[in-house]
């Protein structure tokens, strides 16, 4: 087993000695990703990258020594997509953090791979320019891999997702050559879109070292929030269905169960209501009167589906406020959870029309298997993520929370849904992506692969 | 040469006669799109498919002759991408005009490729939905067209393009199988984004026979206008810098030069303004007070920048208007030129800060290589069609046109911009593709073609 030392000491002959890390507790720590139940094993070593040379000559040390690499942001991913094989190389994007240049007039922002989502947000706004993709994690997750996985959010609803917001990207590709790909024109159509091709290809096409990014005015915007309490999940699935059928496009419309609440709550003290079992938390962004009636009819549309109680929030409520705790609540369900023990997290997409029957299957689900799921989603894209909790730790709640997660597969596929709407499909859902793709999408996978990184060094195994 | 009756004869032993021509006339007829000045030979076949199986039995039929397949839609495209080899055979999707399902509640539309962009429209618009892409072609081009060539329109600069609105399709491959890719949920990242990747690759990686589109709410908007005349292509250059560095987004903003005008007001007698070198055209659509000073804005903005006149159009200003005559006049701006003689169709798009300084080189051009320029723009976008006009019909013009083509192109990747902003790459802008991706990117658009069509039957030659 002459490998391990001798790529160590390779990568610290082409890299300062600090940026090659091989201690035991250090490849632990980044041999994978949030997702723990996926399978890991140590890399060889992990690369503390600070450009795109050093990426470029990382892999194309890696090309000649046939060992994986295997690209990393702040390792928030929630599918093993960055984790581990035995023959790896982690090389980590986190000291890549310059924002090169904001244009105002043009409205995008170059930045490097290892940003991360907010410090990008706060840094457009002081030139009065918004970046809307907004991951839940967005205060720890970076734009490199918030690209490398398409990431959604909570505003994408109405805003879009990641891939909508990438004009152009430095990659470096499997033969360490370094590449510009898409444009920094408000529209381009020459060539393949390339860029858009890697984006949501988890690391396995090339390795996103910088990005350019799409940006809106900050200003011309009034949030304005309508909370629904719902006496059941089903109630506020069917204020869900109504709130598309009725036309309206809210900025974001996240559901919240009160397991994610409780949990929460006994975390952070927040003193979150216990009078309902579902919270609808919509919010629009129009201006004036328009934002004002759009957001009425949410409330109508709620209260006729059946919610216990609606509650308003006034333009740009301060901080502190319930509905602001509301929201907090939404964004810390994950970790708050994970506190209770290992957490699967699903994350399937259905029609939103879909969205109720879903919702019972997951109930009857956590039934039939003998474990709980807790539920936050991105409801008004049809987007769940059902989170089954191994509470007691043993094989055998592992063993259930499985068969649970692949019935919600099964479920999702069934209604006419994607098996992963945002957090892609790395290693968790490689059996639901064969599933949803067939064979001769999965053969078009494998050819595009094989074309762009004939040697399969780049993150094998992962995305499909 | 047995080739030709051979493959006429195969052919129609597994579609009807009638969808097979062969007449000289009509070899011709579907030789070629509408750009005239690119290379075509005559096919050896013309083929109306009518369903997804007559397209994948051609392509496996060609796939076995080793003969091209060139996909085409209306014909309407402007880079020669759906022109013909000698050894191909045309496939016309135009008989595929089914619009299949129309959801509103998820807001989709499922339809064949052959349906024109208008009628989709329409259709959809009878169920309160609304496709936003809306190329200066829409009565005459198909959504399949739209989508292979990432179609662009007036109003991308606030909706965004052809690739926003593309949520799946069907392809048929180079192998004559069908799949389908993307999905029909609002989000979705199983897998690589290949539906994507189909948009804009200009029928050379698959043939694009169904698409689902993703809709808008038709209700919700409010069109104002607003019309600046201006002294000069400079000053209405300047005027849209200033309204995207002040941060706005209209829902269109069109340029438009005398000479545009003058021809289709020639050709269609609508009595059009006589008082400006350049008409910047703009729309917003927000309702209400917001709209109406958002209004405000562009037209202190147009005043600022030297508009010798601005006027404001009413909300839902009705048939017949100024202003809507205006906005037709944009639109029949490239049929009303075509009448003066051969038109060879700029379309680059720059950074909207250098839109000025664009138009101001293009000017230069034309009188370099003394040619007529006239100018129509999505300036908003930067995305500017400078139409080279041949007037007097001999070669020594054309070689002249050329040279002015040519020139336009180094200038526009002198100023940071990209070659094709809407209409694709074809076969018109193959050299200035390959001078903006360079030679790496040019072997990864060469590795991904071989890789979905090893025997390169589809499109061969175009797009990159």
């Amino acid at each position: 087993m002459s490998t391990v030392p001798s790529v160590a000491v390779a990568l610290r002959n082409i890299l300062r000695v600090d940026q090659v890390l091989t201690e035991a507790e250090e490849l632990e720590r980044y041999s994978h990703d949030d997702a723990e139940w996926a399978e890991y094993a140590l890399p060889l070593a992990v690369v503390l990258a600070e450009s795109n040379d050093d990426v470029s000559r990382v892999v194309k040390l890696a090309a000649k020594a046939g060992i994986h690499v295997i690209a990393r942001g702040a390792g928030t991913g929630l599918s093993g997509g960055a984790n581990a094989t035995a023959l790896s190389v982690i090389l980590s994007l986190e000291r890549m953090t310059a924002v090169t240049e904001i244009n105002a007039a043009e409205r995008y922002v170059v930045a490097q791979a290892g940003v991360l989502n907010n410090d990008l947000r706060e840094a457009v706004a002081e030139e009065g320019l918004w970046y809307p993709p907004d991951p839940a994690s967005h205060r720890i997750s970076t734009i490199g891999g918030n690209a490398a996985t398409n990431a959604g959010g909570l505003c994408c609803v109405k805003y879009g997702v990641t891939r909508d917001y990438v004009l152009g990207m430095t990659v470096v590709l499997a033969d360490g050559e370094i590449v510009s790909l898409g444009h920094r024109t408000a529209k381009g159509v020459t060539g393949y879109d390339l860029a858009g091709l890697m984006v949501g290809s988890e690391g396995t096409l090339g390795i996103i070292t910088e990005l350019t990014l799409r940006l809106l005015p900050l200003a011309g915007r009034e949030q304005r929030a309508v909370i629904g309490y719902f006496p059941s999940l089903q109630t506020a699935g069917d204020a869900v269905a109504d709130v598309s059928r009725a036309g309206i496009i809210p900025s974001a419309l996240e559901l919240i169960d009160s397991m994610c609440l409780k949990a929460v709550d006994e975390w952070q003290g927040l003193g979150l209501p216990e009078n309902a079992d579902t919270l609808l938390l919509a919010t629009v962004d129009e201006t004036g009167d328009t934002g004002s009636a759009l957001a009425d009819r949410i409330a109508e549309i709620f209260a006729a589906a059946g919610s216990l109680d609606v509650r308003r929030g006034a333009d740009g409520s301060g901080e502190g406020s319930e509905i602001d705790d509301l929201f907090l609540a939404r964004r810390l369900a994950y970790p708050a959870l994970e506190r209770l023990g290992p957490v699967l997290t699903e994350d399937v997409c259905v029609p939103r029309g879909a969205v109720p029957e879903m919702l019972r299957r997951i109930q009857a689900t956590a039934a039939e298997h003998d474990v709980v799921i807790a539920n936050i989603a991105h409801a008004g894209d049809g987007n769940l993520h059902p989170l089954i909790i191994a509470t007691e730790g043993d094989d055998d709640v592992k063993v259930r929370a499985k068969a649970a997660f692949d019935q919600i597969i099964r479920d999702c596929l069934d209604l006419g849904g994607t098996v992963s709407g945002e957090h892609g499909v790395g290693l968790l859902k490689l059996d639901g992506a064969r599933d949803e793709l067939g064979p001769r999408v999965l053969d078009l996978h494998r050819a595009i692969k094989a074309a762009v990184d004939p040697n399969g060094i780049l993150n094998p195994g992962k995305a499909f």
